[in-house]
């Protein structure tokens, strides 16, 4: 391991931190808040911290997978810990257990809280907690890639480690400029979303906080019932940003170099879409009856399929209220997730089809042992490697998964609280179901059960084995 | 597909059914009881029916992979449905569907019940829902291998698909002698835990039907409050024979060869008694307090955990009742099941330590993406192709029990009930939690759910991929 090159690489990080922290700071003017405070000291601590950490430079330069990895995961856990000081300082979340969750359910785009109150926050944490997610939502790394100019032709492995999904073939070739041309898109739909919704009379705060949930798929509200007291009007806009966020970027990206024959063709987006179309359907047919009209039913239903699958985890309605069946399908949806390639969580809809292709294969091996069927995914041929990796990806999931609603079954909370709290960290959805349900939210689970949920969201964000590799003694061996 | 040859052995099969009958026959005439002229119809009509289905020779004798797992799946469900009808006839259980239910229960070995009253039941009926415990434990194709002489050459293709687990290997070589050793093994084991609870001045029918239920890891009760009832002593012998009969065959079947050496350095025996110790530990600490004495919370604790991961389903102890983490720990022991080659359920746990070693690899390749490890089970190197079919298994699991939830759902009753029943039912275990706890049954779920559980049963018993080809058109084209 190259502690050196880490230890610049985190330094750095420190400076951009600082530059995010701008922003609370020009809000605590704006509102005239002396929440302001807590926030400038960390953002000048950040300053002379970076400046002591990089005034050396690396010994050496090499750079290579498991440096990749370690460096991902510890900056996430960096810029959390750093993030989480201005809640402590403030005392709006005076306990640091509770203040590195909400952080870290911030920077991992989960929008999980353990605040009972939202609203009793200052317009600067409120702006902070939201702006997390957006900075979160594509990924630090994506953005300290198109700057950093020092790791070298060793890029690759960091994009390998901070794409979500398993494909981002078509990113890596001129990797600076894909993120450069990524992050474009990805300020585009931003700026998109926060005039639609200021020309839908929202208030610019919320329309700024709103977006920076919606873009990042985090979640967090800033008003105690989410979304529910917004017009249509911003419901309908917010939910078709939603699914926009979950679309695999790369399709974006085809769009912009006028591949759209090919863009239109993606296998992985159009299963997206028609699990929404028929999550929507299942559920309103199910639900129909407890609202009004068929227009309302729809409009809270695919607000709400929007929000679950995207991880998103807004809520105008309290789908906890809702039939066991509704309630199964948007727990399934919350597994599946949005696209790889996107800011969204969870397993990520291409490995749902790669999966489902290796079952038949495994099926038609059955039938006919000695056949030799490739597997297509988009078009080309996958390779058996890819399919092992998948299949592996998912085994550990679920281990990961039985294990963590095991320790926070511990507190002797309902089984189903127990069950999609885990649900709702490790997908980075944010709300779960019973006591996490949309009107609910963490702050009851004991300290451990929060550390637990909290290394789940990083986990679940950084795809698994980034962190895991933190826990395996050979990671940190001199090389 | 060859069909005449699957006709032929299904003939076969209803002759066996007959002589199974039999035993139901001799205890109506002990017990002086009505009901065995429902059996009695049964059995003459199985004599009728085979004589005629296997009066012409098959046409062609090749037999190959689907011939055989559709052959196998097929001899569960025929075997089924003729044992569901006396349960019909005598209007012990008169709906056809709770019918269907109760006897796959019972041949699968799982031991879910649709009965709200056990001890309403005839002897005659009670005896054979409990042996169809005992000739599904073992199961029926093992069986009727070493005596049906008409296969041929193409056994092992039976043998792959009806032992239960992935490792077989040691039995394989001479099929129709192991099987007849098998064979032995399992009944000097069930005779054993006869003669044990017979010292145990425990009734003779009881003792009869609680060991049926004990070797196939069934777990039908024949009393209202299944073992709670029943002596110290005799719940001590039934525990550690649940233990016995959930340890991998082979292990048996190599102390026989007086190769004990080889047989106590099992890898996956060593792996599920250490699961077990550690289940009782932690449970016992987590229960103590609802216990008289430490000796009684050790014991009902260890009956729930043998009960539980040899996929018996008996009970002592109202585990529902307990706190959530213990009922954590219990359904994770579920899912894991028992050892491969066993008579037990489950994922199976020569499975689980495949997938956890699939995982540590593929950590090392993020390290060292150019290391080639190998990996051993058992001593010995393990091919790729072996853990790549175990996590394709895995994944197949999952999204089976993630469907069969969601369809369950419909039903409304709370997510443990519908999550844990598909657990019960699926890993041939008994019972859940919540309304399906050791104090509850399966009668009130529709009869939707009733036959999607029917078809969890199967499929679980069967391994999944045997069932699931059913399914696949091109499994029904001719050859």
């Amino acid at each position: 391991m190259n502690f050196s090159i880490i230890r610049y690489i985190l330094g750095n990080i420190l400076y951009f931190e600082a530059a995010f922290l701008v922003l609370p700071c020009i809000t605590a003017l704006i509102y005239r808040e002396e929440q302001g405070f807590a926030y400038l000291v960390v953002l000048a601590g950040c300053l002379v911290a970076a400046f002591i950490i990089t005034r050396f430079k690396p010994k050496r330069r090499d750079f290579y997978t498991k440096e990749g990895f370690a460096t991902v995961s510890l900056t996430w856990i960096l810029i959390s810990i750093v993030g989480a000081i201005p809640f402590v300082i403030t005392g709006e979340i005076s306990f640091a257990v509770d203040a590195l969750f909400e952080i870290v359910s911030g920077f991992t785009t989960t929008g999980s809280s353990i605040l009972t109150n939202v609203e009793a926050l200052s317009h600067t944490s409120l702006i902070w907690r939201s702006f997390s997610h957006w900075i979160g939502g594509m990924g630090i790394l994506v953005f300290v890639l198109t700057i950093l100019p020092m790791v070298g032709g060793h890029n690759m492995y960091m994009i390998r480690a901070e794409s979500p999904g398993p494909s981002v073939e078509k990113l890596v070739p001129k990797i600076r400029k894909s993120a450069s041309l990524l992050y474009i898109i990805y300020i585009v739909l931003t700026l998109a979303q926060i005039i639609l919704l200021l020309a839908g009379r929202m208030p610019a705060f919320d329309a700024i906080c709103t977006t920076f949930g919606t873009a990042g798929t985090g979640g967090f509200g800033i008003k105690n019932n989410s979304m529910a007291g917004y017009s249509d009007y911003v419901q309908i806009v917010t939910t078709v940003f939603m699914i926009l966020f979950g679309v695999n970027f790369s399709v974006y990206f085809l769009f912009v170099m006028k591949r759209f024959k090919q863009g239109l063709k993606s296998e992985e987006v159009r299963t997206y879409l028609l699990i929404i179309a028929v999550s929507i359907a299942l559920i309103t047919a199910n639900v129909r009856e407890s609202f009004p009209s068929l227009h309302e039913a729809v409009q809270h239903v695919a607000f709400s399929v929007a929000s679950v699958i995207t991880t998103t985890g807004f809520a105008t309605a309290d789908f906890n209220a809702w039939p066991t069946f509704s309630k199964g399908i948007l727990v399934t949806i919350m597994f599946i997730g949005a696209c790889a390639g996107s800011t969204g969580g969870g397993l990520k809809v291409s490995r749902i089809i790669l999966l489902i292709k290796g079952i038949k294969k495994e099926m038609q091996l059955f039938l006919h042992p000695r056949s030799v069927k490739v597997i297509k995914f988009e078009g080309k041929p996958i390779q058996g490697e890819m399919i092992r990796a998948t299949c592996i990806y998912f085994v550990a999931y679920v281990f990961l998964f039985a294990i963590s609603v095991l320790l926070v079954s511990f507190d002797g909370f309902s089984t189903e609280t127990s069950f999609t709290a885990v649900v709702a960290t490790m997908n980075n959805i944010g709300p779960g179901m019973d006591m996490v349900g949309p009107t609910g939210n963490f702050s009851e689970f004991s300290a451990a059960s929060k550390i637990v949920m909290t290394f789940d969201m990083l986990a679940g964000r950084l795809e698994l084995f980034p962190i895991l590799l933190l826990f395996v003694p050979s990671t940190w061996k001199r090389s």
